[in-house]
């Protein structure tokens, strides 16, 4: 039962005045639920309680986090299809697609589960004391990782489950010891409120301190901005646009007390095509960006949007071949009617600039809020000297940039903005031929793929998935993978604690059992003391 | 030879025209050199170096950062009785406290390139690809860290070795590859440019490229200005003031691209004295604390500023004998007029507010340029309504508070700022039957001291030098040990890349032999492709 409601930490409330209801973009019409915004009484009591909820929540176990994760996940399989359905009727997405990103979402809680039930993710580093050192004698210091507090989490209108309520910012966030609030995204408030209540029950059932999770409802920015500003959170994880990103990271470093805002912001992920492939392959290169630049309706942030290559024949066959078999994919509906209209407002901004050129065009007539894929190009010269070109279209659209010389693609590619991703698609002898290149397209990006598509953002430990900004506010932490809990965290450090009343990660017996640094080395072992 | 001059790059230039001397406290005047100022143009050329010497030296291999790292720091032992006799007369510190901090400048460089050498700190991470997985194929992913670009560090007043020119910042960010221009302070211009001479030795001999260190001299703040808001200028360090550390993160904060700024500020470093231990042993912690207040003139971040005990018989001997006690300590010099004065207008703001009774205070006429020793103390009640009481003093000066009850003590440390250290004085059994304070305590700093002093930062591993702002702009970072590197890196993603074009240390057959977790496990072993 969807009631439309905003959980403040456990109780279902809704003393706002501002409602609002979801969209099926498929239908074009209104789902039923009527969700009220969160007060501003409801928002502070949502902090007050996860901050009093921190002080226990701070110190229990990995285990029963892991527990907690774990059971989250089962309430979310449980949630069965009235989830899946929930999911489809707000963002026009296939269920397929919802099943697939349930099951991502699944997994990303249990990979977390895992990471801290094994409980070597605090890096428990150990310097033993030495009485005897001269001129000083050596104090025994002992460091972990240790949670900010609360977490303000925005939901994401492109990632309802692996990027909104409990997905992976929540899941990390979580897993650290931090509990959170979440915004969530005006657009699936349904499904964030289902996802909320498999929280709600988990957390019940577990028996978690009552304030470690809430979901607010918000139809405009002020529910976020409030939550931002709040001396309470301590942190903020967000995905989303440059604007919008942007205004909350600036609104989070003017408080008096600043705190990290990690933003997942706007990409157009540079795709480098060398001469040698185009030679080769220029049509079958065309033929996979056909469809990974149309995959999701375009709506990923790691989507193709810029594809740089040297005028030749073979890159001329690349742009023929991707403008006819992009125009053969079957166009679909996008999340919302103003993402729609926001795909087409931003597409005839960049075709209206100077020197760009439309290359493919889907002109039939096509359902209410379903998007017509394009493909542009321009010249090198042109696309340096007019940064409109180099923003986002958000949607199934690339622009190829044709460049007179190598030189001029790594004038391009090095005045870039940071970018989530860069691609090379080369010849193997190709890649240490233009070395140069590559090791420009590595200053600009987080991640570097070689020969492959920058959709697809594997959920392993190894993903970087950020980037230099505006990719996102932080470079140095990625939003995918287990290795983002380190985003809610900072290392502590005890001097000459009695061993008993240390953490367990922290004892000389190591309870846990976990990999820890003991005087430079890594070791599983006890300190005999 | 001290030239007066800048290193903008391997070149000594000085194009400026404000010119400045430093001065000997101790004698009270000027020292002879005429240092000029960095020019806009000097200025900008040195980033420019920088960036350009970031092509080459993000990329060089471990072995050859550490024998740079090394090098500076036999060129710094060579600067012999110069460095020596050039730091005193710029800080009127004592020659036993040069050569202290020489030693742990040159300890600290030899522990980076220890930690570089061996190259496990890249955190190398692996997953293999399974072109067999369903429904797709997963890819070949390997992270590691990367430098973040050219990093400017600022110089900090009281510590013109380990916390300036070749100091914690500038050897962590050399280590991990990010070249690093330095913008010297102003009080010991004369120290600095010796440790840049030395810097430049090192570089030549080893065979660094020009702009990997830059050395530029400034009287004011518009040198440092123009530096955090030039575009090729990736991350900044800094150690001093809140309102100067502040004005940096803002001014950061604010550019197209936000860059982190890593700025150690101020604290009071509060020490809670538990009502047995007081009970006990009043006399001798207050003999101990009467020397951590005054070691160093008071100018260390970790002065214990602020110490909080309940109401008792305990409390008012303490009082007692700190007074007395820290009356009998010799006076001693502080690093500079300006520093002084601040000391003194700092001291009079904090003891003309209300409720605010001078236990001790100096009255002896004292060499100009000393330090008169105070103590004060004031109600638990006066200290929570004015957060003046919460400002630093920087010098030889502690406040007691005097609490009614152990919750108003509480009260206290759960609305303090962020600390960069806590201390508890504690017989045995208090810490478990005080463990809320405990907690409090670990929500505002970043290193808690069971019954030590907070003076005294052990440089290792395990230290947490930083903590929730205002002690630190970002508390997930430390400024002291070796895992400072983290500051200066961002994790990087290579996607199917190659063996052969990967780094070293993510390559197939490990020819770094380096510790790398690859699917899940830590290990050193080669992967068989």
């Amino acid at each position: 039962m969807i009631t439309g409601k905003n959980y403040i930490g456990n109780r279902i409330s809704a003393k706002g005045t501002i409602t609002y209801k979801t969209f099926n973009p498929e239908l074009h019409q209104e789902n039923s639920t009527l969700f009220t915004e969160a007060s501003s009484t409801e928002i502070e009591e949502a902090v007050n309680l996860a901050s009093s909820a921190f002080k226990e929540y701070s110190k229990i176990s990995g285990e029963k986090k892991a527990a907690f994760l774990n059971e989250i996940a089962s309430q979310i399989l449980l949630l069965d299809t009235l989830l899946i359905d929930t999911y489809c009727s707000e963002t026009g997405l296939p269920e397929g697609r919802a099943i697939g990103e349930r099951g991502r979402t699944v997994g990303q809680l249990k990979a977390f589960a895992n990471l801290v039930k094994e409980g070597s993710w605090v890096e428990a580093t150990i310097d033993t004391a030495d009485s005897n050192r001269k001129p000083l004698p050596k104090p025994d210091l002992r460091k972990f990782n240790f949670p900010l507090g609360p977490v303000v989490v925005f939901g994401a209108s492109n990632f309802p489950l692996a990027y909104s309520t409990a997905g992976g910012d929540t899941a990390a966030a979580l897993a650290a010891g931090c509990p959170v609030i979440v915004k969530s995204h005006p657009m699936h408030a349904g499904t964030g409120e289902l996802v909320a209540s498999a929280i709600q029950k988990a957390a019940k059932i577990i028996g978690m301190p009552n304030g470690v999770f809430s979901n607010l409802n918000s139809k405009g920015i002020e529910v976020g901005q409030q939550l931002v500003t709040n001396p309470g959170v301590k942190a903020v994880g967000f995905t989303g646009s440059i604007k919008a990103g942007r205004a909350l990271y600036n609104l989070a470093a003017t408080r008096e007390e600043p705190i990290p805002v990690f933003a997942e912001m706007g990409s157009i992920n540079p795709v480098v095509l060398l001469p040698e492939a185009l030679r080769k392959n220029a049509k079958s290169i065309a033929n996979t960006y056909a469809s990974s630049i149309t995959l999701g309706t375009g709506q990923f942030c790691t989507n193709p949007g810029l594809i740089l290559g040297v005028k030749s024949e073979g890159l001329q066959t690349f742009i023929n071949s991707l403008s006819d078999d992009i125009l053969k994919i079957n166009p679909s509906v996008m999340l919302h009617p103003n993402i729609k209209e926001g795909y087409l407002k931003n597409k005839e901004n960049v075709t209206s600039q100077k020197g760009v050129v439309v290359q493919a065009d889907l002109t039939e007539v096509l359902k209410t809020n379903y998007a017509p894929q394009s493909v542009v190009s321009v010249k090198g010269v042109d696309f340096l000297k007019n940064t409109t070109l180099h923003l986002e279209v958000f949607g199934p659209f690339s622009m190829v940039v044709e460049c007179e010389t190598i030189s001029e693609l790594e004038t391009i590619i090095l005045q870039l903005e940071g970018q989530l991703t860069g691609t090379i698609i080369a010849a193997d002898e190709e890649l240490e031929q233009y070395f140069t290149i590559v090791n420009a397209l590595q200053t600009r990006v987080g991640r570097i793929i070689f020969n492959g598509v920058p959709t697809g953002v594997e959920v392993c430990e190894s993903m970087v998935h950020g980037g230099p900004y505006p990719a996102s506010t932080d470079s140095r932490f990625t939003a995918v993978g287990i290795g983002s809990i380190k985003r809610w965290v900072r290392p502590f450090s005890f001097q000459d604690w009695p061993n008993s009343m240390l953490p367990k990660a922290l004892q000389n017996n190591n309870p846990l059992g976990i990999l820890r640094t003991i005087n430079g080395k890594k070791t599983t072992d006890q300190i005999i003391s």
